[in-house]
């Protein structure tokens, strides 16, 4: 306000004039005057970031920061030095605060961290977030990065319930939001320190107890590969660091032995023998389950070239250029198939594929898998607000490369089975207490605000998809499978939080997911201008809040959907 | 043009008044007088046949016919004389013949044919097929006429390549043509003792030895059961049983114990044990293939309706009320996909279903099971000639049949095997001789023409197909897999004569596919006006005479194709 009314007095002849009282000058020169100060105390925040990047301060016997992390930030292979630059700020004051609480162990910086305050914590992570991106790291000689890259990107989902790396840190390691930080470029001596460290606990702090529960998953082998495939990356820049997890643009890593921001492709290497060792903690996994072909099983011709077109716009539906135009909102085939559709008991698209056609009562008609893909485009991904305003005809190309894939996921499941195991999410079994919104608040808060955001909005506002909005414009609408309670805690007591590390109790699935569909959400599809009429119409279910529960705004769910027809 | 000139002659007087001269006068009178006549004569014929109908020659010692057959013509059970009214006079004619000849043996009918003079057998002839329709059968209380109708209306080419009575004879068995009579009203005792003789050899005379060698695979269970069938269904009316298969409008008969004209919808019989007989002849069986669902375990449900209706879509593809404005010809599904779409080596639909998607040189890209049945459509179907121009969308109910019968076919089968035991026609390997159009025309004349009429057109003019036209308007057109000779050769080898009793040679089949695609047939809808240019692009094969060729017309084939867009 005081900048507007600075600017105001500045105002070119041309302008109409007005008056100006002698109040308003007191408050404009008021303002000045704050802007000033406000410019100073900045520039002395880096000053005392840069003293100490380069000096340290030795009369507190602190090092400079450059000694280890070097001056431009990209950390140090040779000593184990995490690269800082380019790194989320929030992120970096995070690990001073868990030097000093015990939760990292470092037998250098726990001293040092001590030391410094809060100004300078908030200034050195300030320093090093805004640097641009650089990575010093160097995969060893005798290592292939490419040996770790199924784990980074896919994860071991049937055999160890295992999220890929990618799936929170950003599928290239660019690092998302301000809990999981940058991979790419960092040296390949931390990488590898630090997954040892979650899975001793020598790390801990972690949120949800995330990452000792996923390196617990790792053979050391594995835990090494993984490792020098990040290092070998390029460094996102800053912006998308924080944010998103596309390709980076501007990478200035110092020797990436390779450059491209997306992995070439190849044929993925075989996973790496675990020696036999089930590492304590696993949970059960999914044997016995029908398996589809290996990601790196594609045929070599034109049809695996559509088949790999077709994962590609499973797991990025909304940004891929082919398939973005058709999605009004944040979402991916993958936020509800879990694994690339993979996954048993997350509607697994082997399953599906065999199943139809099929009757549905929700359209009462039989739908091929054509109309059954049209249908998430519809729904789930709210085309109704897309560019182009409807999901993408049979004849084109986005349905070509998925029906290819989700075919090819299929080869070898028998046509017709309605029935194959692990179809669809496990029904989960009504609790005496019912579901509960305000319970399910608090079971919200505590363990799904850090990946979904405490607003719901996927806490990451690019373009790009990596943890679903659960409700709002950039979420699933009305009309979506998903916005029932039913399906939705049958969905979250199976997989969520992701990889199902943190097991919810039936009750807590019920609570959360009535919270989540108690949220106000992008009009049904089929709404015809009376919200009264399309609740009776199609949501008549028990499990269905739509036209019947009150928003957080107050007016009832439907009645100010947000993101609806454009 | 005589009548013609005797009406002018009685034109009324506020016509315009023409001079009518003295020569014309005489023609004039001298057509009354021919007028005359030929009525003279047309009544004597039928009074020739009308005496020996009712009163019979008894200075010949003939008896009247309708002591056995009956005034009406219907035929009697009592002692198994067939009906004979509304039956196809050619038919009826050389039945006489084949009396005489000893085809048929029979101690009453065998001297009187001798003494019937060639006037009186065309008189009777005729006489009996002008009868309005008419049946006296009586199926034997025990029988129950749904046991015989999965052999009548589908045959048993799984087990032993036996096609079913009705597609040749017309699905209900109204006649067609001048080869097939009518089956439907006849006395059961006269079908059952007529199915023994062609079984015994007793009779013969039937083209190409079909009676003979179809009757042998049946057990006398299968027989009796047939025979119940058919005498259990309405008559057609004459004009219908010349020609078409669809279902008869004006059934007199006398106790049909059924009267709609489809069979009504039903659990389909099991087939009838065969007591482990293997009846001498038969061919090899199809045992070891895939086996779809038998056809009357479809789903009692939505579903199930729908595949239904796919079937029926599939057999009477032209015909049928939704799918008939897509096809611009006189073809069906079924024409090259025997059986339903059931028979390996006859491109069964469980093959094709579990292939798709697949990437197709024809259009250099991945096609959808929905493409490509689009495909046959456009190109087998000749929809460019439709009622609407283009083949169905894949929205539309034509293709949510089709899909839902095809997967239905499929059931069990493994999704993603592109190379199924049975899928598509064995290919057949390229002879010595070649091909040549030449030689194949007598191998047509004696072994096709009789179901496929010398012309090629099928044999029938009516809108519902018996047999598939071969070329011509309502044929498959020069985009269609079936126009290169050697997919033609591969399917008539394995596939033809129906049942394949009569095997051609490999030199056979190839010699009589290079006759039938030596045709001139409908537009390849990818012509783009120039055929040299179409068949560059289009028909470079070796066993693709478009644009090579002359055709009867002594004009390149392409250039004069008929049947092409309206």
């Amino acid at each position: 306000m005081s900048v507007r009314l600075a600017l105001l007095h500045l105002t070119p002849s041309n302008a109409p004039k007005r008056r100006i009282s002698n109040a308003m000058l007191v408050r404009i020169q008021f303002a000045i005057l704050i802007l000033l100060i406000s410019l100073v105390t900045a520039a002395s925040a880096d000053d005392v970031a840069k003293r100490l990047v380069t000096l340290g301060d030795p009369a507190r016997g602190i090092e400079p920061c450059a000694t280890c992390h070097q001056a431009n930030g990209g950390g140090s292979e040779s000593i184990g030095a995490p690269r800082l630059a380019a790194v989320n700020a929030f992120y970096l004051a995070q690990q001073i605060d868990n030097f000093n609480d015990g939760n990292r162990k470092h037998s250098i910086m726990q001293p040092w961290a001590e030391l410094l305050t809060d100004a300078e914590i908030a200034a050195l992570s300030e320093y090093f977030a805004a640097l641009p991106p650089a990575s010093n790291a160097r995969v060893p000689a005798d290592s292939d990065p490419k040996d770790g890259e199924w784990l980074a990107l896919d994860g071991d989902w049937t055999e160890r319930r295992l999220p890929a790396c990618g799936q929170c840190h950003g599928r290239l390691g660019s690092g998302v939001g301000q809990h999981f930080p940058a991979l790419a470029g960092q040296p390949y001596s931390y990488l590898v320190r630090q997954m040892a460290a979650w899975t001793t606990g020598e790390r801990t702090g972690d949120p949800l107890g995330m990452m000792g529960a996923v390196n617990a998953k790792l053979s050391v082998a594995e835990i090494q590969a993984v490792a020098a495939f990040y290092a070998s990356l390029p460094v996102a820049d800053s912006a998308v660091a924080s944010g998103a997890s596309s390709p980076g643009s501007s990478a200035t890593a110092m020797s990436p032995p390779q450059q491209s921001s997306e992995p070439a492709p190849m044929a993925h290497k075989k996973p790496l023998p675990h020696q036999g060792e089930v590492p304590s903690g696993r949970l059960p996994g999914k044997a016995g389950h029908f398996n589809p072909p290996a990601r790196g099983d594609k045929p070599g011709d034109a049809f695996g070239e559509e088949v790999a077109l077709g994962e590609r716009i499973f797991t990025q539906t909304n940004s891929h250029e082919i398939s973005g135009k058709y999605v009004g909102n944040q979402q991916t085939c993958e936020g509800c198939h879990l694994d690339a559709g993979r996954l048993a008991d997350a509607a697994p698209m082997w399953a599906a594929w065999v199943a139809y056609p099929a009757y549905r009562s929700k359209d009462k008609q039989v739908n091929t898998i054509t109309e059954r893909i049209q249908g998430c485009f519809n729904y789930s991904m709210n085309a109704q607000a897309s560019e182009v305003g409807h999901p993408p005809a049979a004849e084109s190309p986005v349905i070509h490369a998925l029906e290819s894939y989700l075919y090819w996921l299929a080869t070898g499941a028998p046509t017709g089975d309605k029935a194959m195991p692990g179809r669809g999410y496990p029904k989960l079994a009504e609790t005496e207490q019912g579901f509960d919104p305000q319970r399910g608040a608090a079971i919200y808060e505590k363990n799904c605000a850090i990946c979904h955001g405490a607003d719901g909005t996927g806490g990451d506002a690019s373009d790009t998809m990596v943890f679903p909005p659960l409700w709002g414009a950039r979420s699933y609408n009305w009309g979506a499978g998903m916005h029932r309670i039913d399906t939705a805690a049958a969905y979250i007591k199976t997989n969520m939080p992701l990889g199902n590390f943190l097991e919810l109790t039936d009750q807590q699935a019920w609570d959360v997911a009535a919270f989540m569909n108690a949220h106000e959400r992008p009009q049904d599809p089929r709404f015809a201008g009376v919200v009264a009429e399309t609740a009776e119409q199609f949501h008549g279910s028990q499990f269905d809040y739509y036209g019947k529960r009150e928003g957080a705004d107050g007016k009832l769910l439907g009645t100010s959907s947000p993101g609806s027809a454009q």
